[in-house]
C-alpha cells in the first residue's frame, strides 16, 4: 500500500508542551512545564451537585443531540455576562459555544483562510494555535512583544510585506507564553490597522478573568463597531480544563459559516457539560467564585516571582506579568537554553524551552516558560531554588 | 470592511436535516425526520450512578486536562470490545476517543486529503459527513447503492475516472439514509479495490450494533492485513448522542497524525464524558443493554415497515432494513418529491427530502428518509397512516 499523508499534516509534529507533560506526570516531578488551572480552583462539590440535579431532574435533554450553536440557555446566559463584564457582544454578534477554546481557532481557520494563505501572530506565541493554524497548511508571521504586547511597527510591517493574511491571532491579556498584556493604545492601534487592511483579529482571551494585579484593559472585541473581531474566551481556567466548554464571539455575518463549521468538526459540545456550566451561573454567584480562584493565583504568581527574584537574581530576567498562569524568562546570552532544560530535567523540574513557541521552533532561543499555577506552593519554591542551583552550573 | 469568507465555506450550506430537525422540534409534529436515537434506549439512571460516582471519587481527574488520544482505560476497554464483538482492531491498530463519530470523518479528512481531492462515497449518504467533506473543499464522486450496498462496478469506473481520489467512505450497515447492508462478497472487493488503487477505506459504523434481523456481516476492518482501513464507531445509538463519545481505529502508522489533527481539533474529548462510558462498561454489561434495547429498535422498525405496507402500498416502495434508524422510502416516478415533503408538513407530519443525501442536492430525486426511532409508536403508525391519505391527493 501507498497512500499519503495530506501535505499540510506530512510535517507536522505533535505539540511539545504536551509531550512534556507527559515527562511531567512522572512521580516526583516538579512540573513548571503544564498549562493547566490549578487544581485547588476547581470547583469540585458545586459540579457534582450541577451534574447530579440535571440528571435527576431531566436527564433526556442531557442525552440528546443538541444543536450546533450551543446549549439555548447557556447562550443567552454567556451574552449577558459577557456585556456585563466586559462590554463584549452586542446585537451585531453571536454567541457560540465551542468545545474548548483551541476549537475557535480551528473554526476560524476552517472560515476565514485557506491552505497557502498567511496568518499573523504575536512571536512567541502559544504552541497549540500555532499547530492548529499549521495543520491548516497556513504561513505563519510573526510579530515581535515588547512588554506591553505587540510591536506595533514591526505589526505595520508584516501586515505590508504579507498582502495575502487573512487575520491577526493576539491573545492580548497575560500573553501566552510571554505574560505580557497589550496596552489599549496599541489595541486600538492593531484594530486600525486590521480594519484599513481588510484583516479579521482572532481574540484570544482564555486568561483575562485571571488578573491579579493592574487594571483591566478593554477587550479589542468591545470596539468592533465594524465587525471584524472574533472573540474567544474559555470555561477552562475559570471551571475547569476537562469539562471543555468555552465561547466565541462572532460577528453576525459570520455566525453561519462557523455553525456549519462546528457542525461538520463535532455536530455539538457534549450537552450535559453545557448544562453543568449553565446552572453553575444559575445558582451559583461565577463573579464571586472568580474573585476566590484570583486569590490562588495571586499567591501561586507571587511566590514564583519572588522566589526568582531571590534564587535566580543574575540568571533570568523577565517582566513579572498581573495575570495569567505564565512567567516567560530569559536565560544569559552565554547559556544553552536546551542544556539548563535538560539539566533540569536530571534533578526533577521539567520547565518548557521557549523554542516550543517560536514559529521556526529550530531557531536559537534563551527562554524557557514557567508554569505557576499547577506545582504546589512548596513545589513553586523548591523547584525555584533548584533552578537556581542548577544555573551555578552554566554561569560561566 | 471587506474580509472573504474562506473559498471551501463561501458555498457551504447548514445540513438541511439540523434544519429540518428544527421546524420538527414544533409542538404537534410528528416527526419522522430526526436521526436520533430512541430515549427510550438511553440508560439514563445508570448514566447518573456514574456520574455521581465519579465525582464523589476522583472529581479532580474528571476536570484535568486530558490526552489527545482519550481517556487510557476507556481505550483500553474499547479495544478489548471491539476486538471480542467484532474482531476489529489488532497489534497493527490504535484506538483513539473522539467527540462523536462525525469528528472522525473530519479527523480522516485532514490528514487523508487536501483541497481539491476527491473523496468516494456512496450516493445517497449521511449529509454530515457529506458536508464535512465539503467543507475540506473536497470533490466527491458518489457510487449508487443496490440492495445489497455499494455497486462494485460503478464503484471500479469511479475510481479509475478519480485518479485524484484519496479514499473511500461507506458506511456499510444500514446505511443512512439507504438502509442497505454491504454483502461481505462486495465487502471483500471493496477492499481489493482499495488495496491495488491506494485508496484509504474510512469504515463508517455508527449503526452496526443496532441489528434487529438477519445476521452480522464482518466489519471491513476485520480483514484489514494492509493497514489501510479507518474505522469509526460510536455511543451516540448505544448510549446517548448527547455524551459526545465515539472511537476510531486507524492504523498505527497513520496514529501521530490523527493525534495531532485530534490536539489542534480540541484537544481532547471530555473527561467526565469518557470517564462515564468507561466506567459503563466496568459497572454494567453493555452488551446486554445493547440486546435490549435491540427490542426496542426491532420493534419500531417493524411497526413503521408494517404501516408503510398497510397504508403506502402503491405509493411507496422500499427495501426493508435489518436495522439501523433509517427507512429510504421511493415515491411514484411521476409525484414531485417536494411537494409530497410540504404537503405532509400541512399535516404534521416531518421526512426528510432525499435529495440532501445527494451530491448535487437540486437534482430530481424520487426519496424520502424516514425515521423510525425518535417518533412514539402511536405516532409511527399516526404518521404513516397521514402519509396514505396525503399520497391520494398524489396519485395521478
Amino acid at each position: 500500500m501507498s497512500y499519503s499523508i495530506s501535505k499540510k499534516f506530512a510535517g507536522m509534529k505533535p505539540s511539545a508542551t504536551r509531550e512534556i507533560l507527559k515527562v511531567t506526570s512522572q512521580p516526583g516531578m516538579i512540573a513548571f512545564a503544564g498549562g493547566s488551572p490549578a487544581v485547588d480552583a476547581f470547583p469540585c462539590e458545586e459540579v457534582k451537585t450541577l451534574a447530579n440535579e440535571i440528571l435527576n431532574e431531566d436527564p433526556v435533554s442531557a442525552l440528546v443531540y443538541g444543536v450546533s450553536e450551543g446549549y439555548q440557555p447557556l447562550r443567552d446566559t454567556v451574552k449577558k455576562w459577557l456585556k456585563e463584564r466586559e462590554n463584549v457582544g452586542g446585537d451585531g454578534d453571536t454567541v457560540l459555544i465551542t468545545a474548548g477554546g483551541t476549537q475557535v481557532m480551528d473554526l476560524a481557520s476552517r472560515v476565514l483562510a485557506s491552505e497557502g494563505d498567511t496568518v499573523i501572530c504575536e512571536e512567541p506565541s502559544f504552541v497549540g494555535s500555532l499547530n492548529c493554524f499549521r495543520s491548516h497548511g497556513f504561513k505563519l508571521k510573526g510579530v515581535p512583544i515588547d512588554d506591553d504586547g505587540m510591536n506595533i511597527e514591526k505589526l505595520e510591517e508584516v501586515i505590508k510585506a504579507n498582502p495575502d493574511a487573512k487575520f491577526i491571532y493576539t491573545i492580548p491579556n497575560f500573553q501566552n507564553p510571554g505574560g505580557t498584556t497589550l496596552s489599549l493604545e496599541k489595541r486600538k492601534k492593531m484594530y486600525e490597522l486590521a480594519k484599513e487592511n481588510n484583516l479579521v483579529i482572532v481574540e484570544d482571551n482564555p486568561y483575562g478573568n485571571l488578573r491579579v494585579a493592574g487594571e483591566d484593559v478593554p477587550a479589542i472585541k468591545s470596539f468592533d463597531t465594524e465587525g471584524i473581531v472574533v472573540y474567544a474566551g474559555s470555561f477552562s481556567k475559570i471551571l475547569a480544563p476537562g469539562i471543555r466548554v468555552a465561547y466565541a464571539v462572532v460577528p453576525n455575518k459570520m455566525a453561519p459559516a462557523f455553525t456549519i463549521a462546528k457542525q461538520v468538526s463535532d455536530v455539538h459540545t457534549g450537552v450535559i457539560n453545557q448544562m453543568i456550566i449553565s446552572r453553575w451561573f444559575d445558582e451559583y454567584d461565577v463573579n464571586a467564585h472568580i474573585e476566590e480562584i484570583k486569590k490562588i493565583y495571586r499567591k501561586k504568581l507571587n511566590l514564583m516571582c519572588d522566589a526568582l527574584d531571590e534564587y535566580c537574581k543574575d540568571f533570568i530576567t523577565y517582566v513579572r506579568p498581573e495575570g495569567g498562569l505564565f512567567i516567560w524568562a530569559k536565560l544569559p546570552d552565554n547559556v544553552d537554553m536546551i542544556s539548563y532544560v535538560k539539566r533540569l530535567l536530571d534533578f526533577k523540574v521539567a520547565v518548557v524551552p521557549g523554542s516550543s513557541f517560536m514559529i521556526d521552533d529550530t531557531a536559537p532561543c534563551q527562554y524557557i516558560r514557567l508554569n505557576f499555577s499547577t506545582p504546589s506552593d512548596e513545589n513553586i519554591v523548591k523547584g525555584v531554588k533548584i533552578m537556581g542551583e542548577v544555573a551555578k552550573e552554566f554561569i560561566k
